[in-house]
């Protein structure tokens, strides 16, 4: 190899780290990674494994010569996600113990000294046939081990040869990159994941004093989040609206115990304070620079406003309407009708829907209700999903039943300690 | 140049890739950046400027000749925040502008035609004489510039050239690594962020129905934080027991307002049922993966856990009480003694100090008393810092009140309309 062609190599990689940072996407990162350390190594094939709990776990799988001959969906069948140990047995776990590379020009002719063996079940199955294989620890700057690069059959003018030793440092290189990649991707959904997490027990705690469960703003959620799919929203939108229709009700933290559990009918002026949950979520929820935050006050603020103008508390009238108050009402309403309460039975299907096409025009913007229709199918799943159990209702809010439990396991524990 | 040395360089630069994609505090990063950036081409001063909100802002300016002559501290005091318009009529304004570099030779040649000048100002001002000077765009995969590296002074043998034509290449692209991990830096401070924001939400929410103002729990969380630092815990623990300890009262959202909003002083019974809000909080925040809810869960279990034995809910003593709840304990104690509450008067600090000694080892870890009390010029400008004021009392629980002001409101609009 030339040295200008290394520098041009070495030029080439840079592009590749950042094209590689600029994806917080995992699967779309590991899907990334392979492709590229298959380009710069010219192999035919490859698979990226991750380090999760001392264990190796499959990922990614990539066939150029199987892809051209079956076409991408047979192709994406034939791969199922296993885990394997981190062993010396196998050719993987050998790299991620001793963090070297492993360049193997045959792997039907490894050395009987060597620890481990090539696994030819999937040679059978795909009738495919490896032979040149180089295995690449990805190590962050700890030198931890991240995941491996397991990439077969280096190509040369259409033929199968052994992978070139000076690929060797450009694998590792892309390796080291694509080892900080994964982990910030990995640090981004953490982080995205703790502060749904958060947004969750937000709406838990409001549900809470309420005769809701948490299974009523998980499902009123997936249904915005159906809507929003249904109208073209992007994936980033359609789960920004998730997370901040859970928070729809946070108001009801503001509402006293006479009004918001009381069992029977309420009186106007305690209809009045009960519809002022909107305004205290919206206070509740206001002053954030975060868009999650800003959107859900206006979830808040808007998800009982009504399409002809009847709703509270501003009375706003069809596209005044934010288009996410109109999804939440409609989502919200979904679900009081066709789930149970404390203090009524769920209706069947077929009711909730002749209740909900009579509220078209009026409740409900018609063009929303008619992508909610479309997706009845997938509807029926989000509410099998969260569905409730008898021990979700009344869980919190019974606090003298939780008074005894607790007494009664304290004087367990006073027994205990005698 | 040669191209082994070539080839090296961009191996390098891979590695510097690596490195400041590893960095996520901001500060930091843009700190190696710069260093970097001087480093591959040999610069002796430099300065880093942000693009946000269509201004060049001034973030990092750093000489190696001045800090030999000056030392950091007079250097860190020479160089101030600024911020200008990306014109054509500065340099930094024009690479910004062009998303070209600008590799100028001497300063003070400029060709007459061009629309910049260079601003002696600061040279005057720090007597330093900048001569070469080379000029870097930021730009990201969109090809958005993210901000500008401006470096001064090649050094070669110890005097002052032209930066080689050949470094252009090297800095486009370190720049271009650079522009990523900061739009990564930004990504995490801004999910960081509205987390933090969420959680504070969930903290106000809480004390919403109590007697308590927002205030407080921001106060509380700062003087645990306090404490955290005065232990030796690192910067992250600190954060995370900030954060965490902003929802050490969720519980009180399960509380019944007759026992929670009751102005007198409580009976046994209601005084029992009060206390469970540690065990609420608890369900609240319980089964979460990520580490600041597990936490806060800690928090909200142990807060009134006293040292000596005799707190709630479970009665634990000294080192059986998790270190969060020591912490939690003495700063909620404290806030509550020295700040205002809507039926008493903030005691002086003499006397909150009184009553806190009296309080060790039975209600506080002696220990971390200490610590606090070593602290206290800190506390007080936490307290300065996070005031009350007349208005953040009562402000969301005086629920007629917020209806009479919406029903005014609700008049004034329809009177408007007529």
């Amino acid at each position: 190899m030339e040295l200008s062609s290394l520098a041009e190599d070495f030029e080439e990689l840079l592009n590749v780290g950042i094209a590689l940072s600029s994806v917080h996407d995992l699967d779309k990162l590991l899907d990334l990674i392979l492709k590229e350390a298959r380009r710069v190594t010219h192999a035919d094939a490859g698979t990226l494994y991750l380090v999760q709990d001392e264990k190796l776990i499959f990922k990614v799988s990539q066939c150029q010569s199987l892809m051209d001959r079956w076409g991408e969906e047979r192709m994406r069948k034939m791969y199922q996600s296993f885990e394997m140990p981190i062993s010396r047995e196998s050719i993987a776990g050998y790299a991620a113990l001793t963090k070297k590379i492993l360049n193997i020009p045959n792997v039907k002719e490894i050395p009987r000294g060597a620890s481990y063996r090539y696994n030819s079940a999937w040679d059978e199955r795909a009738e495919y046939t490896s032979q040149s294989m180089m295995v690449v620890p990805m190590l962050d700057r700890g030198d931890k081990v991240v995941g491996i690069l397991q990439l077969i059959n280096a190509l040369r003018d259409g033929r199968v040869v052994p992978f070139l030793a000076e690929y060797e440092k450009l694998a590792s290189s892309l390796a080291s990159q694509a080892a900080v990649a994964i982990e910030n991707a990995e640090l981004t959904e953490d982080l995205k994941q703790a502060h749904l997490d958060t947004i969750f027990r937000l709406g838990v705690a409001a549900e809470y004093r309420d005769k809701e469960t948490a299974n009523h703003i998980k499902r009123m959620s997936h249904y915005c989040l159906l809507i929003a799919e249904g109208l073209g929203w992007t994936n980033e939108a359609v789960n920004m609206l998730l997370w901040s229709s859970l928070m729809h009700d946070v108001g009801k933290l503001g509402i006293p115990d006479a009004v918001l559990q009381k069992p029977g009918r309420l009186t106007p002026e305690e209809r009045r304070i009960m519809e002022y949950h909107t305004v205290i979520g919206g206070n509740i929820l206001k002053g954030s620079q975060a868009g999650v935050l800003k959107q859900s006050r206006i979830v808040a603020l808007t998800h009982h406003e009504k399409f002809d103008g009847t709703g509270y508390p501003r009375g706003l009238k069809g596209e005044q309407i934010p288009i996410e108050g109109r999804i939440t009402i409609l989502a919200d309403v979904f679900d009081a009708l066709s789930s149970k309460r404390v203090y009524k039975e769920a209706l069947g299907e077929e009711e909730v829907l002749c209740i909900l096409g009579e509220g078209r025009g009026s409740f409900f913007d018609p063009k929303i209700l008619d992508v909610f229709f479309g997706r009845l199918q997938a509807a029926r799943e989000i509410r099998g999903r969260f569905e409730d159990w008898a021990e979700d209702f009344d869980k919190f809010r019974n606090l003298d039943h939780l008074m005894i439990e607790e007494g009664a396991e304290r004087k367990k524990t006073e027994r205990n300690l005698q």
